[in-house]
């Protein structure tokens, strides 16, 4: 009798984990449940599709299960595990749509149930209109309320809720974004929120900052939200205030988790429980600047976390590092990327910690059609151990953030910054790139 | 009486070292000779003067002298420095305007005397019509040429002479290029020439390849060039087949120069002569990864060679560490970019070299208006050491190669590029970045 894994969840971890034990292990069986409609689809696209960018839903799904099959994975769609018996290496499957339920034996788990948004306990939330972002079904179903909407309120300005804040902009909505925080985007340091919360209300976005949801109201619908600010009209609310692991069925089974509340795992991606492995938005990752466990729910990160664990799961060696906290995100026609610590959150950790920030421009300033370009640099008084960057560019540009990521993976400092030989040419940067303008003035 | 600095050559590198010189020794008295008519200019940008993306000559330049005589900085256009006489410290220079000659003397002088192109001695390269593109008056007299061309002939496909086929065939001209290598930019691997090949040959421009120029035919102007693989008309003819340090000078004095027969420098930027340092195009820098003198006549490096010079002159340690070769240029509509050595260099240099080669997409595949990306990766067999990487990408894409320049300046290898967690959203990269995937595929 063959080995078999079990996959729960068969999204970004799940789908990567399956694909990989199964090309080093031809022989493995590999089944995954999946309790959506869609296997392997890239949740991160959803703002896109609600955008009408990504024309269908379907067009996210990297793979079918048809495609799957031909590789010798069995994905079921609809299918949710319930019970996990480790005991007897056992999972308790309901199939959601015949309102069955079945046993299947596994000899490898991998557990990558992923991630849920957070509802908070209000009045009214469970209006007609009232939604959550987070799975294709969530997006199709904004889709067709969208058609009659005019008016939304987004709750929550970080990066999904400003991401589908342009994206209804661009569908015509009038659209206010309520966020408890002083300040939008609070993964980056407040210089760079401001200028993003300018590029937001260029676009005819309106920000309510150090702003409460009270309740939603409405007969039958929703008509309005009752904020800290006062009453806003609204026939559209997002919610968007932050995600929690599915880690209930983990833990049911005597899977641990860490400090952060998701699944404690080592390198190679291995629970507490000899041959149960976690993967994506539900495991923890490790930070490379603080080497404490760090909870970073993406989608890239959750492929790598997939791949680790499947790679292991065939027979091979791997291992992920960790994570910087890297991550990019589009306001319009602009771009804010961050890597490493925000200068707030190295400070927090105890680093001596000094940020430097400059404007510069994307081009030789000489060549037309430049943009604004600002870069933040944190690092550490004294060693001038590099900590983290943040720039805000036009699109594509902010992809310069990944060369000081290569830095912190690498415990570069700002001499090493400085002394970086990076690609110049007259459409692509000034003679100093604005990182290099950054660590010279970095003292 | 205070010291005194002598800059000869006022463009990228002396311009810098003059600027960083007064502002960490405002104390210092600073002159600058420049034999041309503009200082502190960005000749990088003269093939976009050309195509007319640049509108006027006056607008490469950075600083007037003017400005910098607002930064108490004396620096005088159409003045050469015709002697050196290091003994007594003085030069002597020539006011072009004026006919006559006078002495300066020096306690620091900074040789940043760049280089002239190469002009193949074969008949008719003095004919009306045939130019070389390296200083603003050369832009001008093209410019002035192309209104009544209608057919160019570029002899040389580096960078230089490849994006200025663009400039012409953005003005309408027809373009050839003529090439005695079997490829165009030789800089990059075969594989990546090719990319550029289809798209040189898709915009319109004629390729030659493993053709050498024999002769410039013409009565009065140019009319024809013949070449080996026969004659072409033309009735503009540019000159782009490398150029040489203009070195004469420092040698006359006793100025050392390297392997590379550019100026021998430390660190520092001093030469062998006690006060007498060398910047810019004339000067050497060392390869980051072979450890041997290297020339790299770019404007960025040129910039921080001046920069470190005028920081050592002013008073402060400073030290240019060397440069990786990393170069990036506009080919119409895509952008080709190299760190580091090609596959071909990293063998001839004695490493156990290998190469991969994948061909990605710059976004996630449901978003729309993506492009091809293309990555090869270089590597040493075994240790798994990083040795370079090229790319072709759709424009500011390819500044994903910084992220390999700063791996490669802390001696990264593949496994440590496998591990970097790199900026990931659908609108800017697939969920596995183009770098990624060509590290997970390097063995």
């Amino acid at each position: 009798m063959s080995e078999r894994l079990v996959v729960i969840g068969g999204v970004a971890a799940g789908m990567s984990a399956a694909a990989k034990a199964k090309r080093e292990n031809p022989e493995l069986e590999v089944v995954a449940f999946e309790k959506t409609h869609f296997v392997s689809y890239g949740a991160c696209g959803l703002p896109y599709f609600l955008s009408g960018e990504v024309a269908r839903v379907e067009d996210l799904v990297a793979r079918t299960p048809e495609q799957f099959k031909k590789q010798g994975i069995t994905a079921l769609t609809r299918h949710e595990v319930v019970a996990v018996d480790y005991e007897n290496r056992e999972v308790t499957v309901a199939a959601l749509d015949e309102g069955r339920e079945f046993k299947e034996r596994f000899d490898y788990l991998v557990v990558a149930t992923g991630a849920r948004p957070v509802v908070p306990d209000l009045p009214g939330v469970d209006l007609p209109g009232v939604f959550v972002l987070r799975i294709p079904e969530d997006g199709v179903a904004i889709r067709e309320w969208m058609a009659n909407a005019r008016r939304a309120v987004i709750v929550g300005g970080g990066y999904v809720g400003l991401e589908v804040a342009e994206a209804f902009r661009s569908r015509g909505l009038e659209v206010a974004v309520v966020e408890a925080e002083e300040r939008v985007l609070p993964m980056v340091d407040s210089e760079l929120s401001e200028i993003v919360a300018e590029e937001l209300k260029k676009h005819g976005v309106e920000l309510l900052t150090g702003t409460r949801l009270e309740a939603i109201l409405g007969e039958g619908k929703v008509e309005a939200v009752e904020t800290t600010a006062g009453r806003l009209a609204a026939d559209l609310v997002l919610l968007s205030v932050g995600i929690r692991p599915n880690v209930e069925l983990a833990k049911s089974f005597g899977v641990a988790l860490g400090p952060t509340g998701a699944i404690q795992v080592d390198e190679k991606m291995r629970t507490n429980l000899e041959g149960v492995f976690a993967a994506g938005d539900v495991a923890e990752s490790r930070h490379l600047l603080t080497n404490e466990p760090y909870w970073l729910p993406l989608g890239d990160v959750a492929n790598k976390h997939g791949r680790t664990a499947g790679t292991v799961i065939g027979g091979r060696e791997a291992a992920f590092r960790g994570v910087l906290g890297t991550a990019i995100t589009r306001i319009f026609d602009r771009a804010v990327a961050v890597t490493g610590l925000t200068e707030t959150e190295a400070k927090k950790k105890g680093f001596a910690a000094k940020g430097v920030l400059i404007k510069s421009r994307d081009r030789a300033h000489y060549m037309p059609g430049g943009h604004p370009f600002v870069v933040k640099l944190v690092y550490e008084e004294g060693s001038g151990r590099l900590l983290g960057a943040q720039v805000v560019g036009h699109r594509n540009d902010a992809l310069r953030i990944d060369a000081v990521a290569a830095l912190l993976y690498k415990k570069g400092t700002v001499e090493d910054l400085r002394a970086l030989d990076l690609a110049y040419a007259p459409p692509f940067s000034p003679v100093w790139d604005p990182l290099l303008v950054a660590a010279n003035q970095a003292r």
